[in-house]
């Protein structure tokens, strides 16, 4: 007998139908001999219905303790239907909160990171019989306050969950079938992936491939947990994400993924003296706006550049900081561009090979878009180019690497 | 600096306008100088919602543990609402559900009592400057599990919270101003009463008359809690519900009360002996069917007639109930009639003066409308009769007594 965590989003639960399809989906794995947990996010449209309520009362943004309140209540109208669902069909079924289950989080409202499980909760029901059905995306600060994860916060709870319980498998049920070498919106050309490794999976996530949140992907490296992604609608089996290990033969490059979500600001001609870079970032973090690229070019006539990308919405209130920020510092121009995107490579076989990243700014410059940033790690480049370049740029690097099905064989490292 | 506990209905809290409104009039409480705690429902229309989607699932009468997970999600939406109206509007405020604010109930789902409310959490948030905004209709057992007060719990929840922390009132805030001789939909002519004593306001509720739960008025009883029934969109002073001494001078009868929502249950020819009743009501009770009026002629041929309403919902449940049951006792027959009404003179001044009974049985016959049942207490006398002659019931006795706006003088005891 295994024990399996699965996790359905809020396009698998978007209306009864699809409950009732959920239910019966988690019955044929409890029925297989499998310890079931089941994980959901709220009904989809539900969290945009409820922010749209707070919006109408605190306009754009609001913060802070009550919108958790608000927003937790989606994943509880879920965990209670699909209960009722799988009671129906006669199957031993408790609903359970964040709270309930002893999901204890940080106090940061709205952005809330788990600090801790009490899988002992878990396991008893588990033992009795019961399928549990937990509400996704929230905890209780160690006062009793609800918190929530974030938008996506979900997947994290899935795998925070097998973690603490040693779960043989988490699967991600989503509406795709699996991880593709690139969106294939973007290429038709893509090809699902067997499997893909932990870091390929984070370095994929964090880039904007929106099929895993890269929390849940750092949990599940962290703690060993087997993900699998698969689809709530076809049958397949998905795709693992594994220890590299695992794995015998690297492809160079396993994907490309992109972010259109992202803004560039820059400072220019800041003093270049020890500790500029924190004195520009600490405020930016302080607001709580996440930074992604940094890039800091060598300096000349005692000054430097500093450029850094972070999320299009926290744009205009990062501009807001660094201007403040400048007045302190005594110098500098504040600039920006919310119209990029970020396009990047993801591979572990880029590691032991030389020459990807010329092939890819060669395959990038033929087509005559211009790079501004570029930023590279052990298993992925990444490059911002114009937000008007992403689906030539994708395309382009796809047939330059040969990601294609019909090139699937070459492409074997 | 009293403390004064407001409760607003759904009707009350319908529509992000509607919360606005509310938070201006709690602001409104707040700046004379009082500490405040608000109790909320769910936004109207949002509970039947919910259940609809239960019922989607489960048919016609979801119960139990998980639709209590569900239910409790209405409250703490207002909550959150109300505490971001609040907080725009510059005043401090912090939601509370019930859990969080340590509303311990029994395990009965559904239809749970309170058992005892941490009112020193209360406290704090209060004298820290907080207006707390709490989630009325809901609890947890001691086990942790999601609760519900069963509809209309709200109220409860409110003069509970009012007792546990010593408030000075407990303003019900709904969509009529007060509590009237009758019901104005019925009898135009109908008056609004400037007090009620909570005896008569116990027989007005459960009788029917929808301002107030009875399990509220009990508790306000039990506590000593000065309830004020006022209108969320009309200025006025409402009604007070008062002990009986405050009462100067008391008119014999202060209301007619009546309720739609039974059916008569009736048990022929059973055995006349000893724990028959216990007998027949006691698979009814396991069966959580309420019983209001119960009624038991003397038998004779050693048999007995026994006849009881329980709520028209329950009506076909209760038949089946009691057929099973006389297959056990062995004899009588099971009848019964959902389309009943039942009608009360409601009064503390007809204990003292006889005459009553006779003059509203005349009342009634002048109109040829048949008494099937009757039952009567110190301060009321209710008849059961054809759900047809509701109206002209009302009409009739609110007559027959001099309830009306006109006869307010004569009506003086």
């Amino acid at each position: 007998m295994s024990l399996i965590v699965q996790k359905y989003g809020g396009t698998s639960v978007g209306s009864i139908e699809l409950i009732e399809r959920v239910a019966g989906k988690v019955i044929a794995t409890k029925e297989q001999g499998h310890q079931v947990v089941v994980v959901v996010s709220a009904m989809s449209g539900e969290t945009n219905r409820l922010v749209g309520l707070a919006n109408e009362i605190q306009g754009d943004a609001p913060r802070g303790r009550e919108l958790d309140v608000l927003l937790s209540t989606g994943e509880q109208v879920t965990i209670a239907l699909l209960a009722m669902a799988l009671q129906k069909r006669g199957c031993a079924a408790v609903s359970s909160t964040g709270r309930q289950l002893g999901i204890l989080t940080d106090n940061k409202f709205n952005k809330a990171r788990i600090k801790s499980i009490n899988g002992a909760r878990l396991k008893k029901s588990l033992d009795e019989g019961y399928v549990v059905v937990v509400a996704g995306f929230q905890g209780v600060d160690e006062e009793g306050n609800i918190t929530t994860l974030g938008r996506g916060g979900s997947d994290t709870t899935a795998v925070a969950l097998a973690a603490a319980v040693e779960a043989d498998e988490c699967q991600i049920y989503t509406d795709v079938d699996g991880v593709y070498t690139t969106d294939p919106r973007v290429e038709p050309n893509a090809r699902r992936l067997e499997r893909i490794t932990f870091e390929e999976m984070l370095e994929m996530a964090s880039l904007g491939s929106k099929v895993l949140q890269i929390r849940a992907v750092e949990f599940a490296g962290k703690y060993d947990v087997p993900i699998r992604v698969l689809s709530t609608f076809d049958e397949g089996p998905g795709t693992l994400i594994t220890f590299e290990e695992d794995v015998v033969e690297e492809p160079l490059v396993s994907g490309i993924a992109f972010n259109r979500d992202e803004a560039q600001l820059t400072v220019k001609g800041v003093p270049d003296r020890p500790g500029v870079a924190a004195h520009i970032l600490g405020p930016i973090a302080e607001e709580n706006i996440e930074v992604d690229m940094i890039v800091q070019n060598v300096g000349s006539d005692g000054t430097t550049d500093f450029t850094f990308t972070v999320h299009r919405n926290d744009y205009n209130k990062g501009l807001l900081v660094l201007e403040d920020t400048l007045k302190n510092i005594g110098g500098g121009q504040v600039g920006g561009d919310p119209h990029i995107v970020k396009l990047s490579l993801v591979g572990v076989g880029m590691r032991s090979h030389a020459g990807i990243a010329s092939r890819m700014f060669t395959a990038l410059a033929q087509e005559k878009i211009n790079i501004r940033m570029i930023s590279t790690s052990e298993i992925k480049i990444s490059v911002v180019i114009e937000e008007k370049y992403l689906e030539l740029g994708v395309r382009v690097l796809h047939e330059a690497f040969e990601l294609g099905q019909e090139n699937e064989e070459k492409n074997s490292g």
